[in-house]
C-alpha cells in the first residue's frame, strides 16, 4: 500500500514532535517541512522549505499537519491551507471553535478538501472522554482537571509583569477536589477549589519582590481567583529544574442509573512532554484524515466525527481480534 | 424529530437496565419487550410479548437491543434477528468475536440491516481505550485490570464445586501491579501478579470445609494460577452483604515518544451495578445504530467503527460548542 504523504507546516515544538512521530509510523512518509524562516534544518536533518512555495506541493501531500499557534497562526493559515491541502490542526481557543469550524468547513467544501480541527488532548482526547462519558452515563456531571503541568498562557502572563526576567507556572489539581469528584459526591467547585497555581519567578536586578508577588497574585483572570504560590529562584535554577513541559489531567464523570447505583468514569493522562504527546495525537489523526479524504469526505470535522479504527494502521480484522 | 423506536429482546438484568435507560432517553421510545417466557410484566409495567411474535414487529422497530447471553443465546439469536432488525448486542466471548462478526456481517448485508456487536465496557469502552491509546502512543504497552467486581464465570465455577450451596467471587486488581504500570515501569506481569480472587462461600450441611477450599483454590483455569482467598459465610450473610453486582477496572497504556519522555494514559471505571451500566452503554449505541442505519449503512460493525457524535442526542454544533 502507498504510504501516506505528510507535510508539516511550522517547526516549533509541535513540528519537531510531528517529525518524530511520522518518522516512527511505518505507513507514513514525510514529504516536506515548511517554515516562514529561511535556512532551517530539522532535528532529523531535513532542509525546511519556505512556506511561500507550499502551493507547489499541493499534489504531493496527502495531509498537511499545521503546527502553528491558535492565537495568530491558525485563524489565518487554516483557511489558506485548506484550499490546497487536507489538514490537521490543534486549534485550542475554545470560544472561537464554532467560528473557526465554520470558516474551515466552508473553504474545505468549496475546494473538495477535508480538515480536522482542534486535535490534541484538550481539545482532543479529553473532549472525546466528555462526549463518550456523557452519552453512556447521561444522568451525571463531569469535571475536567488539568495538571500538574506547565500552562503557557499563565507563564506568559507572569513574564509580562514589570520586574520579572523569566518565569514558569504550573497548574496543579487539588487532591481534595479530585477525591470528592471520584467519590461521586458531585461537588460544586469554584476555580480556587479545583486548581492551585505555582509560579517560579526570576527577578530583574533591583526588582521589588513584594510588589512582583502581589502583582502576580492579584492579576485578574489569570491568578486572582486562585490560591497562587510564588517562588523566587535564580535564572540557573529555572533553567535547570524547570526546562521540561510536563502536563496532564483528568476527565471524571460520575452519575447514576438508579438512585441506588452510581458509577464513576475517569480518563487520566500524565505526560512528560506536552508538545511531543500532542504531536503524536496529531499524527494519528493525520492518518485518519488521509483515509477519509481518499474515501471522498470533505469539509471540516472534529474528533467527534472520526471512527476510532481510522486512527490505526492495523486492519479492522486485526483490531477486532486483538483489541476488542 | 421522530423518536427512535426500540425493542428489547430478553428480560434479565440487562433487559431491565435497557428498559430503564430507554425510559430516560428523550429521543427514544420503547416499542416492545420480547421474552421466551409467557406472562412476564416488566418493572415498568409493560406486558412482554413472546419472542415467537417478534417478526410482526419488523417494521415498527428501528433498533433491537439483544440482552441475551453470549454462551448460548446470541450465537443463535443474532443471525436470526438481524434478518429483520438493526441490532445491538454485548457478545463477549472474546475468542469467538471474529466468527460471530463474520456471521452477523453476512446476514446483515444480505438483508440490508446494520448490527453492532460486543458493546458494553469490556468489550466496549475498554476496547476503545486500548485502540485509541495504542494509536496515539504507538511505542508502548497496555494493561487491562478488572475489578474490584463480581465475575459471573468464577462465581458459577465455585457453585459447581461439591459441597457448595452458594457463592460469589470478586476479582481484585493488585495495587502493587497497578502502581508499577502507572509508574511506566512496563512490568511483565503473571496472572497471579495482576489479580487476586476473593470468594465468599456458603457450604451445604455437613460439607468438608478443607476439601471445598482446596478444590476451589486448585481449580485449573479459574483459580489455580491466582492467589485465592476463600471465606465461608452463612447464607444470610451472603444474601445481605453480597447481593450487588459492582465491577470496574482499568486500561492503562504507558509509552515513550523519545527516550527521555514517557507518558501514561488511563481509563478507569467504577460501577455500582455492572448490568445497569452495560445497559446504559447498549442504549447509547442503539441510538448510533438507528442513525447510521437511516443513512443506509449495513453489515456488522463494532465500537471501533462508530463516530462518537452518533452516540449523543445533541447536535454536532452543540457538541462542538460545549464539549470540544
Amino acid at each position: 500500500m502507498d504510504k501516506i504523504k505528510v507535510g508539516i507546516l511550522g517547526y516549533g515544538n509541535l513540528g519537531r514532535g510531528v517529525e518524530l512521530a511520522v518518522s516512527k509510523a511505518e505507513d507514513m512518509e514525510l514529504v516536506a517541512v515548511f517554515t516562514r524562516r529561511d535556512n532551517v534544518v530539522t532535528n532529523m536533518g531535513i532542509k525546511c522549505i519556505n512556506v511561500n512555495k507550499i502551493e507547489e506541493y499541493k499534489d504531493r501531500i496527502d495531509v498537511l499537519i499545521m503546527c502553528g499557534g491558535s492565537a495568530t497562526d491558525l485563524p489565518v493559515q487554516g483557511v489558506q491551507m485548506i484550499k490546497n491541502f487536507n489538514t490537521v490542526d490543534s486549534f485550542d481557543t475554545h470560544a472561537k471553535i464554532p467560528e473557526y469550524f465554520a470558516n474551515m468547513d466552508k473553504v474545505a467544501k468549496q475546494n473538495g478538501k477535508l480538515g480536522i480541527i482542534s486535535v490534541g488532548w484538550d481539545p482532543g482526547l479529553f473532549s472525546m472522554a466528555r462526549m463518550l462519558f456523557g452519552a453512556v452515563l447521561p444522568d451525571g456531571n463531569d469535571y475536567t482537571f488539568w495538571g500538574k503541568g506547565v500552562s503557557q498562557g499563565h507563564s506568559d502572563a507572569i513574564r509580562r509583569v514589570n520586574g520579572v526576567k523569566a518565569g514558569i507556572q504550573y497548574t496543579i489539581p487539588k487532591d481534595e477536589a479530585l477525591k470528592k469528584v471520584r467519590n461521586a459526591e458531585n461537588p460544586v467547585l469554584s476555580a480556587r477549589e479545583k486548581h492551585l497555581r505555582e509560579c517560579f519567578v526570576v527577578l530583574e536586578d533591583g526588582a521589588d519582590k513584594a510588589k512582583v508577588e502581589s502583582e502576580i497574585k492579584n492579576m485578574p483572570n489569570y491568578f486572582a481567583d486562585y490560591d497562587t504560590i510564588v517562588h523566587f529562584v535564580s535564572e540557573q535554577e529555572l533553567k535547570q529544574n524547570h526546562n521540561k513541559m510536563p502536563h496532564g489531567g483528568f476527565v471524571i464523570r460520575s452519575g447514576n442509573t438508579t438512585d441506588e447505583h452510581k458509577h464513576v468514569l475517569e480518563l487520566s493522562i500524565k505526560l512528560d512532554s506536552n508538545p511531543e504527546f500532542t504531536s503524536s495525537v496529531l499524527t494519528a489523526y493525520a492518518r485518519a484524515i488521509a483515509k477519509l479524504a481518499k474515501e471522498g469526505k470533505t469539509g471540516a470535522v472534529t474528533v467527534f466525527d472520526i471512527p476510532l479504527s481510522y486512527l490505526s494502521s492495523k486492519s479492522p480484522e486485526d483490531l477486532r481480534k486483538n483489541l476488542l
